[in-house]
């Protein structure tokens, strides 16, 4: 594959804000502040930038940033959309932007002020516009109106199909919460979990109670991308790009996919799974740690087996001996995730996973040759699989 | 430039749906009736597609359209900000995805009841979020509240520079409607326009009057973007991409850049015509007819200057011995573009580029194989030149 996006670019800048519930000031000051903390991170000027990619639905537009921090002119500008599910799309545009010569320096970003502001638990109550009024239609008058209630309904039918029960929900929430006690930025930090405190937690919607949910929170992160031969100019030890896709599958919507056959099971993850794998060349057995979305704890257990680390409705045995802890088979979301860092909509996933080939994690697991990232789950999506320069 | 984008990518299928005042049905039906339209035009089937961009302003997402329009599985979606400076970026787009292998038929799509629905001669007005907020602020309270308030700005600044009056912005005006008059689907077909029609309408933003200004139109556009060596097995006759650029420069903003030392000049043009002139290895000499973006007359005037046809302040001479017309130096707009075809936010301009190329427009000069085609001015915006498949 001469012209697939392997190895054509490497992440070679982290830069966030604090991880807070109330940040005091606007989106756009958070959103400048990553950008310039990147760029800062890598070694370079705000004017050697000239792409930048954000959320369809962040609030700060791509040339209100570049004036804000300093960049100047842009040859690349783009945006994704599908919430969370766009975190690995921002690096795919601007892996082709590289690859293609569109840009040199692509910065991507991500902020909000997700507790402070608007909360994603708010939902679509009194939100929901155009076109997307006939989709809703179908959903709000049965009260689906928040991302947990739409989530409840594959998670409770993933329970009932194979057999696992809230305590492997726990599992996952608890190993997380653990690993962001050693994240000086995590939200949590300071805050340990038990399994007492998870089961009388209050439920949010049936099978998914207060832990199950990822944080709400108010921050920014920004990465910076450009060609591995860029790379090796640059201070940072970069994370070399080995895969990286989209992926929206058949009868896709927005969160709300119930009219397929299975909504047990997520094949716009197994699509994105089966891309990463053939471009990096790689398989389930090569990946060593990994960011798998986590918006809610079913979604780690679903995904185990899109990526292909255990059969399908084996999740739950997969994760008993402590397969997601930094001894374990599969290292997991080693900052916390967004369960126990904070929620920057995924791209502060994507950040951990630049750090755990760096080898800079809070918590470095031993071996972090590939690591697999994902983005929002129910939504399109996508995968990438990181490494270190060749 | 091995890396560059020339001549990676084709466009292969054209689809537009009737332009009218008042389409009678939704936006999206109007997206999936273009893109059906651009799909079957090309010969392939809905499933051959596995990308979809838009304009961030589009009602109609990717995965609506794709189920709508029996388009299975996407591995590349985005969308481009900016308004009609999305046009070319979104070529862009698809010409990137189709380089690096990311897909291997993306359709790119505009659709809008912009008479019906929302109008853009409405402006901003009750329209204003986020942090658009502290942008606007600094215009709205002084009348700046449409496009053509804003354009005329400029307007009137380039004509007490140079010397150009309204007799010059009439001449584009003039030559733009009697093209219109060949166009089955132009929405003034039959109305033809004088010049006394001209000087008598209202006025709408000094120095800009009802004919500088475009259409409201309600109708969609799509394109379908291939390989060149795809491109070949279809039964189209395919344009292919000689350069595309998309271009914001230093102290953009959206449409009121000025704070700029010179609001006479479009730097942001400029510099995509330096990117395009570059990648495809070619002058203005060698650009046989253009479709120049023309939401307002002034703007043609503006750009012959930016990509070089002529020197600065001197466009009001390179016209006036019929240059824009079908016998003259540069064919400019031969469907009627935005001010008399109709104002698909410029996706349309596009297509009339394709078929300049192929050599199937409704008015054909004798020579376009090398055709210029601009998106969005006073935007982030972008340019292109298409060529016949070497």
């Amino acid at each position: 594959m001469a012209d697939s996006l392997k190895n054509k670019a490497s992440i070679v800048g982290i830069g966030t804000t604090p991880f807070t519930k109330n940040s005091g000031v606007s989106e756009l000051s958070l959103a400048c502040q990553a950008v310039r903390a990147a760029i800062d991170e890598a070694g370079l000027k705000p004017s050697d930038v000239d792409g930048l990619v954000t959320f369809l639905l962040d609030s700060s537009d791509e040339i209100e940033v570049a004036r804000s921090t300093g960049i100047g002119d842009l040859t690349f500008f783009s945006q994704v959309n599908y919430g969370g599910g766009a975190a690995v799309g921002l690096i795919h545009q601007a892996a082709m932007a590289i690859a293609t010569g569109s840009a040199k320096y692509v910065v991507v970003y991500r902020a909000m002020n997700g507790r402070s502001g608007h909360r994603m638990g708010q939902g679509v109550s009194g939100q929901v516009v155009t076109s997307d009024l006939i989709h809703w239609s179908w959903y709000t008058p049965f009260g689906l109106l928040t991302p947990a209630s739409w989530i409840a309904m594959s998670a409770q039918r993933y329970m009932h199909e194979y057999g696992a029960t809230r305590d492997h929900l726990a599992t996952v929430a608890l190993t997380q919460r653990d690993h962001a006690q050693a994240n000086p930025n995590a939200t949590t930090r300071g805050r340990t979990l038990s399994r007492e405190e998870y089961f009388s937690a209050r439920m949010v919607s049936r099978p998914l109670g207060l832990y199950d949910c990822c944080q709400e929170t108010d921050g920014g992160c920004a990465l910076v991308i450009t060609s591995p031969e860029r790379a090796r100019d640059l201070a940072s030890k970069p994370a070399q790009i080995r895969a990286v896709s989209q992926a929206s599958f058949e009868g896709q919507e927005q969160m709300t996919s119930f009219y397929r056959p299975d909504i047990a099971r997520l094949p716009e993850m197994e699509m994105a799974a089966r891309a990463v794998y053939t471009q990096a060349g790689l398989g389930p057995e090569d990946i060593d740690a990994a960011c798998l979305y986590d918006a809610f704890t079913i979604e780690v257990l679903m995904q185990l087996e899109s990526f292909g680390f255990c059969g399908v409705g084996e999740a739950k045995d997969f994760i008993v001996d402590g397969a997601l802890t930094l001894g374990g088979r599969l290292p997991n979301n080693t900052h916390g995730g967004l369960l126990s860092e904070g929620y920057i909509h995924g791209l502060n996933n994507i950040a951990e996973g630049v750090r755990l080939v760096r080898g800079t994690s809070c918590n470095q697991p031993e071996r972090a040759d590939h690591v697999l990232v994902s983005s929002g789950v129910g939504v399109p999506t996508g995968a990438m699989i990181l490494g270190c320069a060749e």
